[in-house]
């Protein structure tokens, strides 16, 4: 009597494996020409054989365009970033593919199960991943994502097999087989991974990997079918949804009110006679609190956003001044380079963090998405418009990391910026600084001021605050961000109960 | 009576801080433009104000233009790679600047007396340092070392006062009174580094560091000279001298005898009916030693060089084929990013070295120096004349590390390449692999074989030596490739004891 194994064998057999990986490499350099980006990732019991499927899957690809990542526990030096940094880091540019042997997924299940996970951050993780995977998604990439499953039995017999070889002997470890003796407990978490995961952007295949040959097969034929699909609807270059064309938000995410650009009141000033001194007393209170953010390894992100020639250069000069050099870095944010626009468009600022307990300054920032790049053109509507929640999502992932955050917007008035761009112009070892293109920006100053009190309005969050800095006077402009500064510390190390 | 500290003291009250940091903000600018590459880097005695220093110099500098980089005792993760790994990562792009709180010359000092080097051990180290700075100078990297002296007694009140102050008292670790205690054996340590690294090129500035701003009124005149002297040189732009001319070889290392190509036999076959039997048999003797040299962290290097069409991708693909896919990667190299091309070129090599424990397979590899760059005119010839010595040393640095090092020239006639080319552009879905640039390059046959000859010539040592690989037939290349590798990896791990 045939068995239901005896057909899973005999379909394995049929399958024209030639014909697949002949498709496979067509595809691939198809995808790669129409630039769309691919992850396939692998999950699933030890010695399920992943590194069998990886290791045929990707002799079917061109060596330039694939990278094999294996996710094992973090590593001292990866604890000091956001949990879904390693994985921001890793992601395919466009047109090649990033395969995953393990991923985000460990954290989930394996972390979950060894360090016993509260309910709140499990709900938190599962959240970044989903708003990991619909980001980039988005973004037009193609995710797929496979289980290896294999009975208990079948892995003690593995398990058996590698030890009873003397090259294969050390892979099977303590570690292994206690995971094994837990085989129920796992089980669970891998079931409720995959049930809360299980999205149409980025679909599991779960596989019975008992018979190898049988598992390589389905994962060829769902490849192919997934890179066909990807390569029609690419071609087809549908209009965006009316859906796609509104602002997206985020329902957990309630922005705080902030007012408009014209409601502020420009005409504050410093008294000079005080500058000197207070400006000296705010640095070395920063100097302090750095000290205790550095002890404490909370990092500290500070964005500078403003009008051209509001005079970021010289408030991040008075704001660093006093600080150790070690401690912090002044990241300036231009135009993407070559690498960097092959990606979705926060990759480059998870790459850009700070260590914990270090302060990274960011002159201009991830907010170019909904500035000049909406401006601009240089983006989609659709892409701007739900770039506001994708930065919220991106700064509450920094938040609950245990970064502090704050970001300004330095504003100044239309005849404040002419006078400024015309003194340099005049002077010469100024010059450098004014470019046609900041004339250029300042025949749009209507619709920048549009674009920025979007900005603020939908992303002035709690965890992630704007401060506007009236800076017509620069003096009071420098003196007031590095206050800010110090509260945005006080309050957030006061919470902790750790201030002095 | 004026004591030497007053007059010390006077001095740097004299000095015109204003003026110099002018003058250094202009500089940058004009290093900048002129793409010279800048790195300072600062060592010196614990709380000698090597941060005080650091936070004054940067404040001159355009933020988009430099880096501070802290030197810390190396983590677990920068252990599993060579000792230079992590200086030669962080070296600046052209006109940029990169800054060093400690720097590779905390190997040669405090880890030095940390780990009790063997004097074996630290000559390599110097060595190394030697071959960094030495290549990055001809490269035209500017390198100024500046070594802040303070004495014990000073040291002493320093960690006092840092203790005595509440947000500074966590800075002074037991580790540092350890320090302090051994001050003469660091002082010996510190005093032999400087003797045998002060270089024209790269000079040490002692500096005594107990009053900070004549220090820093110091580290300014220096700097101001050094960029001067930079930007005077560039602009002479001399004729290369004769002996820049002459190929550099390096006096330690003396290359193996090796044939020319001319004299390879390229009539080599295997027996079809061997091949199948043989190729699996090779490849799980490959899979059995890649354990093992998992097991025992020894990272595997394979080079392939070869004329176009040779067969390297099919070559690989055998190689591979038997191999666990997460413990291998396949580097190919093409033409440099912009990035790549903006550091001096080994840069991007360094930066894609494998763990210990894993394979990296360059498809191509930094032999372009002396190949298609040398023909074409992408590098001047006293750059790809000096590059024999340096990539010899660099190989070296990882034969030191532990790794195991082979390197492929996959060898064909002119006739058997003008059949591939021939047979590629017939074939529809082998198109893609031949282009107008490898018509060209065939055109150059006799310029490339000149440089293959001295190529090998000059770079076959017996610790990453070459191997020429008779390719006419394919069957017979890839069999013997594998053999060859795991020759190589046999009689290293025989070396060791190691092998099973």
């Amino acid at each position: 009597m045939e068995t239901e194994r005896d057909i899973i064998e005999a379909e394995a057999e049929k399958f024209d494996f030639d014909a697949a990986e002949k498709r496979i490499a067509v595809l691939q350099q198809a995808i790669k020409e129409a630039k769309i980006p691919v992850i396939v990732l692998f999950e699933g019991w030890g010695a399920s054989g992943k590194g069998y499927i990886i290791g045929h899957l990707i002799q079917n690809f061109d060596p330039r365009s694939f990278k094999v990542y294996t996710i094992g526990e973090r590593t001292a030096d990866e604890r000091r970033f956001p949990a879904m940094h390693r994985y921001f880091e890793k992601i395919p540019q466009y047109g090649r593919i990033s395969v995953f042997d393990r991923s985000w997924y460990r954290d989930v299940s394996i972390e979950r199960v060894e360090e016993k996970m509260s309910k709140a951050e499990l709900d938190r993780r599962f959240k970044e991943i989903l708003d990991f995977e619909g980001q980039l998604s988005d973004d037009g990439y193609v995710i797929l994502k496979f289980f290896l499953r294999i009975s208990k039995e079948e892995q003690k017999k593995r398990f058996r097999k590698l030890e009873s070889d003397k090259a294969t002997k050390w892979r099977v470890s303590e570690e292994d087989w206690k995971h094994h003796r837990d085989y129920e407990k796992y089980l669970h978490a891998f079931t409720e991974m995959i049930d809360r995961t299980d999205r149409p952007y980025a679909p599991w295949l779960q596989l019975d990997a008992e018979d190898k040959k049988h598992a390589l097969a389905l994962v060829y034929e769902r490849v192919i079918e997934a890179m066909e699909v990807a390569l029609e609807n690419k071609k087809l270059k549908q209009a965006p949804s009316p859906a796609a064309l509104r602002i997206r938000t985020d329902d957990r995410i309630i922005p705080q009110p902030i007012p408009k650009l014209s409601e502020i009141d420009l005409d504050k000033k410093y008294d000079p006679a005080l500058y000197k001194a207070d400006l000296k007393k705010a640095q070395k209170r920063l100097f302090e609190l750095h000290n205790q953010l550095y002890r404490t390894r909370r990092p500290l992100i500070i964005v500078y956003e403003g009008w051209d020639a509001a005079g970021k250069g010289g408030n991040i000069k008075r704001l660093t001044q006093g600080l150790d050099p070690r401690g912090y870095e002044v990241i300036p944010v231009a135009a993407p380079t070559t690498e960097e626009i092959q990606h979705q468009y926060l990759w480059r600022f998870w790459k850009s963090l700070p260590k914990d307990g270090h302060i990274a300054i960011y002159d201009r920032s991830w907010y170019g998405r909904v500035m000049v790049e909406r401006i601009e053109g240089f983006c989609t509507e659709a892409e701007w418009k739900r770039a506001f929640a994708e930065m919220n999502c991106f700064e509450e992932s920094l938040h609950r990391w245990g970064a502090i955050i704050i970001k300004f917007w330095l504003h100044i008035d239309r005849d404040e910026q002419l006078r400024r761009f015309e003194e340099r112009q005049n002077t010469p070892e100024k010059r450098w600084k004014i470019t046609d293109e900041d004339w250029r920006n300042r025949d749009k100053w209507d619709a920048y001021e549009t674009s920025v009190d979007e900005m603020l309005h939908y992303t002035n969050t709690e965890y992630a605050p704007w401060v506007i800095i009236e800076s017509n006077d620069k003096k009071f402009a420098r003196i007031r961000a590095i206050n800010a500064v110090i509260d945005r510390i006080e309050a957030e190390l006061e919470k902790d109960g750790d201030k002095d």
